[in-house]
């Protein structure tokens, strides 16, 4: 039969969105411009090189030493995933602190890697102390400890400064998701003796979503090679299987992968050449402005968004004191349709803001301020496209008030 | 400490190569361009669009009327991944003949998956007959048959006429990788009745690595939706838990990916967007070619190819009947040392051929004609190029007889 090409499709241009939701966000068009770079061989000297640049930026981007820093390719999750199932062992005790949904999501990964999964839950909204953690990792004596860095579904920041120290007296590895957090709030994977972070592209770091980068310490390195398995096809005589039982997948499997970007150079699954272009890109524009003044700008951009929605008269939610730099949740007025202003904002603005999941679905948006959306630009036009709509739907706001209360944030 | 950019990375354009090995392969200018676009929100509604229609054009690609088809966000080895770990069961027990790579590759997967994996083998460089492995099904009595299509490998293209029949008779689901064959050799799903198909973009599709398109038919979704389990923080009441062990993935979850692409529109991972567009760009090319054609277009070409090797007096590897349309493999000259052939292909001509694993390492290269590169101009600058190599290291071919023979394949 012969096949009608979709009329949409026809178009093949993506209409234009400013993207001001958790994420993804819009990409750095130097970033896109680089993902369109066309295709090198899987070991050409030049694409293993960018592989060993890639390894080497992420590292400076994650402020570690590890020599296993590098990207699975796949989203966000695939990292994690990637992390839990080389790093916990079928029967391994975890910890997960859980105050929102990607607390939940370890608990879902590391059960179905086969781990005895304990929580210690708080209020989304809310993060947890050291020392409620240190408590439950008392009790509990795990293995590892599963925690989020920054969880998108409340925009809570977890803070990580003495979790490292618990771990450290109580020989359990310390891993944390940082998809929603690096690059735009500080994270220092060795000083905070994280034996473990992954991250997504397509959040602070300005990128698409499609690659996951990960790192591992030394420690869980050498863990993670104990279950190590070299498949046949490949193998040689020099590969000794590790001693423990296999890791449950190939696709995921840190050791195979590692074998990969490694000196070894290990054929393993086929590199995704587009995405890689594209996290290389994201890495350096990161370096180029710097870590630290991207950081800022997030800080700055987030409050500036924090400091309209508020003068417009909406309440925010959650512990303001430890929310993420670059998102930010707001409850929906009374008397609003939550998804009718979204809609109208993105039918009529071209701007898409989010809702969230769980106990906060239709209660809160979020509006992220994130990569290279945290701008001025896109807070102001965010801001007044939302009051705009507000009112038109009967909601009434201080009139010019949520602009300037952002623009007195960038005096 | 203040971070140099590499030298390197500054220049940021990757070298121009004819990449003419086993796959990737240069990419349709138009997908790049294509995967070049911006991003949308996950849940705009063009983006539900997008999905549907990507959704709509690999059913015609695999030849399937099933629901259930999409793409896995991750290379060609992560759709397997995600077929074998949704629906092999631990303990089930499954057969996979095997005469390459790819086919171990299979048993490593099921392995780590808990399946009780039982072979057939045949020589590298053959295929195996319907009866063998109906043979070998009455023997073992396996829950899945998972064969490889085409094991770029070998070369060799799996037949799969009869093996639909006999995996019905015999109430088996019956697998194929096509990541290899899909796009430049007859494939189809349904008439062939096929339970799962995976495949990825960067052979006979034309685009690049990094995103998975899956089939599976309508009776191993359910087999898949009773092991269903949907993650908390996104489960409501009217989600019930299936009746089976669960997956011991959650990235690879067929059915939640299933739910997330399908009209429940569950959120599920964040899509890759770049890999998204690649995918549909690639799909919309392949059917405006008309998969026909383009399969005729990969017949001629690599036939021209192996028409201009023998030609120059190299031997052809494997059983030449058998061969993928889209890749030939020769065997490497006596006296002749492989590698600094192929170094010096790349240095001084810019093109990419293989080499191959296991017992035909070192012994065969291998050229591919496939999906953008399938053209009469790859196919003779390669052939040129490679006599001219050939002759510098001293091995003598008889001069213009490699052009000539794949002209004459062109009249």
């Amino acid at each position: 039969m012969p096949y009608k090409l979709p009329v949409s499709l026809a178009a093949r241009t993506p209409p234009c969105r400013l993207l001001m939701g958790p994420g993804p966000v819009n990409v750095d068009p130097a970033v896109l411009h680089a993902a369109a770079n066309q295709m090198i061989g899987q070991f050409d000297p030049v694409m293993t090189d960018y592989m060993n640049q890639a390894m080497d930026m992420y590292r400076q981007i994650f402020k570690t030493s590890n020599r296993c820093t590098l990207l699975v390719d796949g989203t966000a999750r695939s990292g994690i995933e990637a992390v839990i199932v080389s790093g916990v062992r079928p029967g391994d005790r975890v910890l997960v602190p859980v105050c929102g949904r990607f607390g939940l999501l370890l608990c879902e990964i590391a059960g179905r890697c086969g781990a005895e999964v304990h929580t210690v839950t708080a209020e989304w909204g809310t993060v947890f102390t050291a020392d409620q953690i240190e408590d439950a990792v008392k009790k509990v004596k795990p293995r590892l400890l599963l925690t989020v860095h920054g969880d998108t579904s409340t925009t809570m920041l977890q803070p990580l400064e003495d979790l490292g120290a618990i771990c450290a007296r109580r020989n359990v590895l310390f891993y944390t998701d940082a998809t929603a957090s690096l690059g735009g709030n500080p994270l220092e994977a060795d000083a905070r003796g994280l034996d473990a972070v992954s991250a997504g592209l397509q959040k602070c770091l300005g990128g698409p979503p499609g690659s996951a980068p990960v790192t591992l310490s030394e420690k869980l390195l050498q863990a993670v090679g104990r279950r190590k398995h070299v498949e046949a096809g490949i193998r040689t005589d020099k590969h000794v299987a590790g001693a423990e039982e296999h890791i449950h997948s190939n696709y995921f499997d840190l050791g195979m992968i590692m074998d990969y970007w490694g000196p070894e150079r290990l054929n393993h699954h086929t590199e995704s050449t587009t995405m890689l272009y594209a996290a290389l890109e994201a890495a350096r524009l990161v370096l180029e402005e710097g870590l630290d003044a991207r950081i800022h700008r997030h800080e700055i951009n987030g409050r500036a968004m924090a400091a309209g929605l508020s003068a417009m008269g909406l309440a925010l939610f959650g512990d303001q004191t430890r929310r993420m730099n670059n998102v930010v949740a707001v409850h929906i007025p009374a008397g609003i349709d939550g998804e009718q202003v979204r809609r109208t904002l993105l039918d009529d603005f071209g701007i898409e803001i989010g809702t969230s999941f769980g106990p906060l679905r239709g209660k809160v948006w979020r509006i992220g301020v994130m990569g290279y959306n945290a701008r001025k630009d896109c807070v102001l036009t965010t801001l007044v496209a939302l009051e705009a709509v507000l009112h038109r739907f009967g909601h009434r706001t201080p009139q010019g008030a949520a602009p300037q209360a952002a623009w007195d944030c960038y005096v």
